[in-house]
């Protein structure tokens, strides 16, 4: 059952515990005002996880999915796993917030696709973080999308990451287990691309152009990915996107994230996660358009994912994204793993 | 004849004055210490260089290139006139130094490539502006080169420029006579991927993936481009480039040209003309490594075009770049305009 017009009071349940993201996301639920009913104990991070939020019952899968005081099932299993997590939970009537990324096949995409086809509002979230938790990476899509820089040309997306692999699962290094870089890291970057240059349509009007993966520098893992980078397209605008696992050692953060719009009428800047080399901290927004060049201060933005998501689950709404979006950037990333081609190769 | 060991008091004619390169070119050479001995009474800007330059005469082309007194014939004429200019020097015997695009056909280069292939040096050099007159780009090249992020992976380079309409002449608006975005301004970006990425075999193991090209802004003069797109690849390499005409009027410069190189040791950063919303002045290069991130000062550092121009004319050297550089550039910019589909299109 949800609990007031807020999703004030919503009681979840966390099933698969294998990445840090569990932490961000539940944090920010509980700070929303949910409620951690219960856990499936699986999952590296579930030992701390249950110490953290103690009062969260260890059950089954099958208790969890039969209790009518859970309202919406967490997954941040390993992602192989998610969707499957999903189905069973959409299966069972409960909507489900998933970790990107959401799912690893096509298979599981077009079931969940069944799944949610004739219910109202979002049942299946795919939370993006690099999006939803970062307020300057929000409000430049805000203003682009309002026009600010006039009609959008070209984006450019850009998520390095650190590999970190002494502290990596096993999972990690196994595409057929993570979807591999394109799905895994750069759904971020196809959730931003879409958000900003998506159309109303189903699908919002983009299409994968070209895609590319390697393995540059984890020859111990030959099978596994470390660079990957992805053309997107949507009606009079070209996105170019690298992801890779290259940050090095030296950067004071996980990844100089970068977003940059370019419009008719002047450019928008998001430099993340860190300005190498420039201001202190992260969320830097830097607009230059006619008037000049100025940095804008979201510092007093709403970091408000889990309030709009809560109140979708309590009304059927569709206030933090649309349930085709989340379906849309899953689809997209598919297709560009399927089209990929080696890297550095034509 | 050529005037000594380091090309001091070579002696060159200007053969068409169309664009404002024109003046760094010159300003370049004359610090060198060549000679402005005549120009061709043709092009808009003829009459402002001949009284900078007073001590050069008009003469009529055919007289240049019979003049043993004239090393250099220096072309800065509209971009599809070139062409021709270059092939009738070399076919007198003079090397040529020209203004970016260094041609506009494939005829063009085809003849140009016959003209200079067995003859030693370079005797064909197209000056690529945003490389050799900035310093932070090119020791940006130089570290990379030298490893100094380990093995390139990818290169992002983008050239925004100011459109300024109202100060362009004719040809400008017609891609028949400037060449075409690509060729035109993106030549810097292939120069620059080339001199990062390239092998020392002829062509430099360099190809055009993808391109595209669009007018965007520009409803007046819809047969022009004002913006392009460029996907290089050279062994394990991958290069995103991006061109445009969409520079907004608030930036302090006529473009935010930027090259970004991610290695798999870290990343070098040039912001060539400006740092918005950051530090004063141009030539800003950030290096990330392991160790850190840091400012690399190259305020030091020689702008020696000219010199090693010169001296490769006096000894038939190619310090500047090679002959099959400047080839391959060439190649690549009309390889991406024979290519190009149109902006946003698959």
């Amino acid at each position: 059952m949800v609990h007031g017009e807020s999703g004030d009071g919503i009681g979840f349940a966390v099933v698969g515990a294998d990445h840090l993201h569990l932490f961000s996301i539940v944090g920010g639920l509980v700070g929303g005002g949910a409620r951690p009913v219960a856990h499936v104990e699986s999952g590296d991070l579930i030992a701390g996880y249950a110490s953290w939020q103690a009062g969260s019952e260890a059950r089954t899968f099958d208790d969890v999915l039969a209790d009518p005081d859970i309202d919406l099932v967490v997954t941040v299993g390993v992602p192989d796993e998610r969707g499957a997590a999903a189905i069973a939970a959409l299966e069972a009537g409960k909507p489900v917030l998933s970790a990107k990324p959401g799912v690893t096949t096509r298979d599981a995409l077009h079931r969940i696709r069944e799944l949610v086809a004739d219910r109202p509002g979002r049942p299946w979230t795919v939370l993006f973080t690099e999006r939803f938790e970062n307020r300057a990476t929000r409000r430049a899509i805000e203003m682009a999308r309002a026009g600010a820089v006039g009609r959008i040309v070209h984006v450019t997306g850009t998520g390095p990451h650190t590999l970190a692999a002494e502290s990596r699962p096993d999972w990690f290094f196994d595409p057929a287990r993570s979807g591999g870089i394109l799905v895994d890291l750069a759904s971020h970057q196809a959730d931003q691309f879409l958000a900003l240059c998506g159309s109303a349509e189903p699908g919002g009007g983009v299409e994968v152009a070209a895609a590319r993966v390697g393995n540059v520098a984890c020859p111990d893992h030959p099978g596994m990915q470390d660079v990957g980078s992805m053309t997107l397209l949507a009606p009079g605008v070209v996105g170019e996107h690298r992801v890779d696992l290259l940050s090095p050692r030296g950067l004071a953060t996980w990844g100089d994230v970068r977003l940059m719009v370019v419009g008719t009428d002047g450019t928008l800047e998001v430099r993340a996660n860190v300005d190498v080399a420039g201001a202190d901290g992260a969320e830097h927004l830097i607009v230059t358009d006619h008037e000049g060049v100025r940095r804008v201060d979201v510092s007093g933005d709403e970091a408000s994912w889990a309030d709009d998501l809560l109140a979708d689950l309590a009304d059927g709404g569709e206030r933090l994204m649309t349930q085709d979006h989340v379906l849309t950037v899953c689809d997209l990333t598919l297709r560009a793993r399927e089209v990929a081609v080696g890297w550095g190769t034509a």
